[in-house]
């Protein structure tokens, strides 16, 4: 199927064949950019890569993983640009995750002032989240995403495919974004959802058209995120700072396991707000328990998770910007929590693990 | 005066003083960055200094020279934004020459995925070119420019006062692009700055609107350089490699120098292709010849000079591109020349000496 954004983008969510690589030829690019990383060469690649021949194309690959989504990464890409001959014609295939999209979208962006790029998203949280919406960039100076700008791509083609060779920690990561779209947007999505906790028996070609059709609509409204978009990051601020606190520790959560700690706990505020009925509260934490478990947070981080929440760039006047659930289905943006409600809700979650 | 350009941006042409200061208060940034060289810091700064009392204010001082014009003094930038605290609703101001403003232009728009920027360029180039436009970015890989992307200030700021510190070298390199933006689009004005010499005696406060509103009624046509804003490449295609050639020599060229190298050869081959009148390149070349003096071309490095204009970022298809002048006042963009031909224009050029 193809979700129409305006007369900006397609996003094409079917298999990747003959018909994508028809459309990218008639726009008469003077060649391609391929960008990989190691895993992605080896298990994606295979399925477009005869769809290439007849192109003049520059493979690039870096290695896997959010620790290279940063600046160095960011100069080998341009270097191999460069030294490929790639010019202001070419476009840009990203194949690969959240940090192919987001590194990728950013070199092709800031390459020659620009050249175009196609978001080809491989994993589950690519697919419903990062490859629509049109932020790009690396991590700097230990903040994620903190250079970076927004564009959007020429197309971004998902193809289920790819989910095949994910781990399944990974599919289940991608999945609380899934979670997130119905909780901000859309009640009967939420309802339906709640009962599943096998995985793999979801139908995500079913599934992922539902999910970013949710982004796309919010991004749509209000592409630089001044209002309605910070829907999007309902169980993020809490979220952001469990995943970096565990970033780089023994045991390192996943970016949808720190969202769904975010879930848990901004629905605790929510509901302490008023906001959020109590027995929606107790829905949101059962589900996210049963899916993703329990993850102990110690105590005595709970000062330096506070002190994170309080960097993250989408606070204004020195407050601590979150965006609660009024109900399921819909989310209210620009709020705020003091240090003891935000370390009251953290010890909400961590009293689950006891019961 | 004040040239509205749509509803984007103001490009302000008057000593900077209260009434900027105050405008930029009712924006509410939480505060401001102010980047300058060692040149602007002392002296530039002290002009403005005292209009920054009373809000939040970082101060980031790079060494100056397009030799620091890189990825790692970009690298910098950023790290010092966050070691001040800098946020996404404060404003960075660029108190410099082309170098400030297209990399505190770029690091700007790229921080946090973009914070506001305005230019305050000091150099009479930046006052009539590089600060309007949109261009912004740094050189890579040993290719001027060569990362970076399109974004509008929220304002320019032009002072003529900062002229007054420049060295009169730097000024005449500026007033190239005074020259080139009159022959590729005012008959009038070339008519009448052609009988100047004495760059001292010229009135800046009246010819920078006028060369500035040339500039700004192209970009506003054609933002992105599909079509006619390439007339304003008029003298770049030789210039920029005979600039680039000299670069790490002994007898360094400035950018005007090498322009007007440029718009003496691409004239020469203007009239080889019948468009221009063999009376108006007369005209153009004693003119740039009075101003700039001669500078020889070893006839060994022409081959050197022509493998520098393939790689220039505008080229197409393979051929080097060139905007040729039809008349003073009129240019022709996508046009072509062959090496033989480019070669015969810089024999042109070289005899000019020896007359």
């Amino acid at each position: 199927m193809t979700l129409p954004v305006g007369t900006d983008y397609d996003i094409r969510i079917e298999p990747i064949g003959a018909t994508h690589f028809d459309w990218l030829r008639k726009r008469d690019y003077a060649g391609w950019v391929v960008l990989v990383d190691d895993h992605t060469r080896a298990d994606c690649l295979p399925l477009i890569e005869a769809e290439l021949a007849g192109t003049p194309t520059v493979i690039i690959e870096v290695p896997a993983g959010e620790r290279f989504k940063h600046l160095d990464t960011c100069r080998f890409i341009w270097e191999e640009m460069f030294r490929g001959g790639v010019g202001r014609r070419w476009c840009c295939l990203n194949l690969g995750g959240g940090v192919i999209g987001d590194m990728g979208g950013f070199a092709a962006s800031t390459y020659k002032r620009g050249i175009d790029f196609v978001q080809l998203p491989t994993t589950l949280l690519s697919q419903v989240d990062a490859s629509v919406g049109g932020k790009l960039g690396i991590d700097f100076y230990d903040v994620k995403n903190s250079i970076g700008l927004f564009k959007d791509p020429i197309a971004v083609w998902v193809d289920t495919r790819f989910l095949a060779t994910l781990p399944a920690r990974e599919l289940r990561s991608g999945y609380a974004e899934v979670i997130k779209h119905s909780l901000i947007a859309d009640r009967q999505q939420w309802d339906e959802i709640r009962e599943w906790t096998d995985l793999s028996a979801v139908n995500w070609t079913d599934i992922i058209p539902h999910s970013v059709r949710i982004k796309r609509d919010i991004v749509l409204e209000d592409p630089f995120e001044h209002g309605k978009r910070k829907a999007l990051n309902f169980g993020h601020t809490i979220g952001h700072a469990v995943e970096s606190y565990f970033l780089n520790r023994e045991n390192r959560l996943l970016h949808g396991e720190g969202v769904a700690v975010g879930m848990i706990t901004e629905s605790w505020l929510s509901a302490d707000r008023g906001t959020l009925a109590e027995e929606d509260l107790a829905r949101i934490t059962d589900y996210c328990l049963r899916v993703y478990g329990h993850q102990p947070i110690p105590r005595d981080c709970f000062d330096e998770l506070i002190q994170l929440m309080r960097q993250d760039k989408k606070n204004e006047r020195g407050e601590i910007n979150f965006t609660f659930l009024a109900r399921p289905g819909e989310a209210v943006v620009n709020q705020t929590a003091t240090a003891d409600q935000i370390t009251r809700s953290l010890e909400y979650y961590n009293a689950l693990g006891t019961s």
